[in-house]
């Protein structure tokens, strides 16, 4: 089943914003088995839009739109399909109950504008909102369908979720397209992405020479690790299945401990698994990273059964008065083992990480941007001074400063994981 | 003069990279004045390719197209523009010397697979390549033009500069078009987009039916705050600026301190910049954000002049025991005034930050998610015990977690902003 991308929205035209609606779609298509054979990004006109959704609906059999549908005079998406289609625009009052609702739990009347955003083209079935104030709409053409999805990207993402991309299978089910697709990322660290390639070299030229099924792909998506993509297609879901969990077992064993983790699991979720099955908490000491190494463990829903806090020692003296950093320098092996102890003493904690280093795009203390020092320690038991020690590793990373800090935050992260899973294998021996 | 943006490659389709080309591309053309009213993206397939081109060129007066012009097999942009124009591709010996010695002076042989590159479609001028193997291509097409250039952004910027921005300019002149588009974004944060919209609305209104120049458009950007674009269209550009800031004006007097900053400027570089002027440093102690406002400030370069560090508090106990936090609720305006308090004085600065509350998912201390209070603490004068005191603020914020914790970040910083501002203006009186 081909479907089409349609992203709207000015700002998009203009530069202001990255299309990253349309990348995750396109990711999600893929994913699902969709054939997408074009994407296009219109701004906010009612004419320009109307056009756009008038080429896409007619070489494609679903189209997937995304933007305009806001509260503000710019935002037209609706208006657009109403005049496409010529069907008249009804106030939907259940929709602005829901609308009203979310303002008056935020204790805010609801501004005139918003009542806009209940508006529903005839025929229209409503996707209802549950995190923002607009609605989706999927608007039947014929044997097609054109869905409308709001731009910000958690509404868009929960919306694909839970109504779009069920409704798109069925509709590929019901055509006869059986066809299935699956495919899985192993998440990794450790190896350079040109050292993953060597390793999987042998193995991507046989698959390639076999017919590209399953295939394999790369992505460096900084703080998210090497992704390695294995994508399987089969005449059945089960097929698809058993060629995919063949070809990751093979990978797998290629990559060894490199691989962390599957499809959506992030670093700071393995790691908080392994502290919750060993029974440690962690607290974390950070300076080049600022608060971004604490920022992601934070974002795992349940942190606080597993993290007592964290330490932005950014300035010398912090690390020195609060962390006990000796005296000398602080992009060291040294600082970052005190910091990463200190961590464990101020916050409360088992186990430790610290980070010390240059992000740039100055030098520090002698040492170019991109030469940092993280450092694991713990677990330390209630009562005692000094626990089992630690590892510390010196690193040279690419990039800008923003990718420097990323890239140290996923390998202490990463220093940790390995720690703690070879002190469980050492302990079951 | 309507100019439209093609990036070719399946991998932007399938998401596997973000298309920032085509951003780059948006921000360049806006700049030199020209109309973008649409981009498309379209795989590695002649006949979608040159389907797109045909569709792009009926309705803009010029292309320009990037991607799909390496040695590999899966590149066909040429291919599919010779197929669409229906003329034949002949190999250009200048072209492909410059090739062989590009590999030459790297140390190494040409592979057959590179001589590619060097297919010219009949009666298309070369734009040499300077950096890549690749050389662009302009390509008439009646009165309008298609331009190829290579997907890799440095090869592409490159051209872009030295060849094709100076002819689109060039040919707008002599259609007598010397238009030039300027635009500006303010920065705003304290208002909901809604309120925003209505505070603008007459103003809004009024341009619409003065034929929309300049106009005026909104974006809600999570912790970048909700943008105010206002874009403006002259002559020249010396009218096109003076009608943007003639604009700004008038929208800076609706808005009044709710503006912050102006285009790329975040809320972290407007409190840095205004602390430097104050002469004072911030210290944070954070709980829901876990990180986040510390992170973001880090992210400035320069912060060690004016950031000294910040805590993570996630636990209660180490926002009692080391932010001295009192006994009772720790989601409570006390707790956050006490974290304020507690940051200036463990990290050393004369003014801290502090955040507690609910990220969610689920309720914490009886609160819904999204109930979160954020302080301002100071200026805490060396040797004093407590300065002048602190603002609060109670919040409801709405969305999911990511969201729930980028703007409290943006509010507890705007916060400090504001009690920045208010007193330097009440010294000043």
């Amino acid at each position: 089943m081909r479907v089409e991308v349609v992203a709207v929205g000015t700002e998009l035209l203009l530069g202001q914003i990255l299309n990253t609606n349309a990348a995750w779609l396109g990711a999600e298509l893929a994913a699902a088995g969709m054939d997408a054979e074009y994407q296009s990004v219109v701004g906010d006109n009612v004419e320009r839009i109307a056009l756009v959704f008038r080429g896409a609906l007619a070489r494609s059999d679903a189209v997937v739109a995304c933007g305009g549908l806001g509260p503000t005079q710019d935002d037209c998406t609706r208006e657009a399909v109403a005049a496409m289609l010529n069907i008249p625009l009804k106030r939907d009052e259940a929709v602005l109950d829901v609308i009203r609702s979310r303002f008056q739990r935020a204790g805010r009347p609801m501004p005139e504008s918003n009542a806009r955003q209940a508006d529903v083209p005839e025929g229209a079935r409503v996707i209802p909102q549950t995190m923002g104030t607009a609605p989706g709409l999927c608007i039947p053409v014929g044997e097609k369908a054109l869905y409308l999805l709001p731009g910000p990207p958690a509404e868009l993402h929960d919306m694909w979720e839970r109504a779009v991309a069920p409704e798109l299978r069925q509709r590929a089910a019901a055509r006869g397209e059986t066809a299935s697709i699956s495919s899985r990322v192993l998440r990794t660290w450790g190896l350079s992405e040109s050292a993953l390639a060597e390793r999987l070299a042998d193995r991507f030229r046989a698959l390639e020479e076999a017919g590209g099924n399953p295939s394999i792909a790369f992505l460096a998506s900084g703080i998210e690790g090497i992704k390695v993509r294995i994508t399987a297609k089969g005449a059945t879901e089960g097929e698809a299945l058993s060629l995919l969990e063949a070809e990751e077992a093979r990978v797998r064993e290629l990559l060894g401990p490199a691989v962390f983790g599957v499809d959506g699991e992030t670093i700071a979720e393995v790691v908080g698994r392994l502290l919750v099955e060993r029974g440690f908490r962690l607290g974390v000491a950070e300076s080049l990273t600022g608060g971004m190494v604490a920022s992601y463990l934070v974002n795992v829903p349940g942190a606080s059964a597993w993290f007592t806090g964290g330490v932005v020692a950014y300035d010398a003296r912090v690390k020195r008065d609060l962390l006990g950093v000796p005296d000398g320098p602080v992009v060291s092996e040294d600082a970052a083992l005190a910091m990463a102890a200190g961590a464990c003493r101020l916050l409360g904690s088992e186990v430790g990480l610290g980070l010390t280093g240059v992000a740039g795009p100055d030098a520090g203390e002698g040492n170019p941007p991109g030469t940092v020092y993280v450092a694991a320690w713990g677990p330390l038991h209630e009562g005692q001074e000094s626990g089992e020690g630690g590892d510390a590793r010196l690193l040279h990373l690419p990039g800008g400063r923003q990718q420097v800090r990323e890239l140290a935050t996923i390998s202490a992260l990463d220093l940790l994981r390995r720690r703690l899973d070879s002190q469980v294998a050492s302990r079951r021996r």
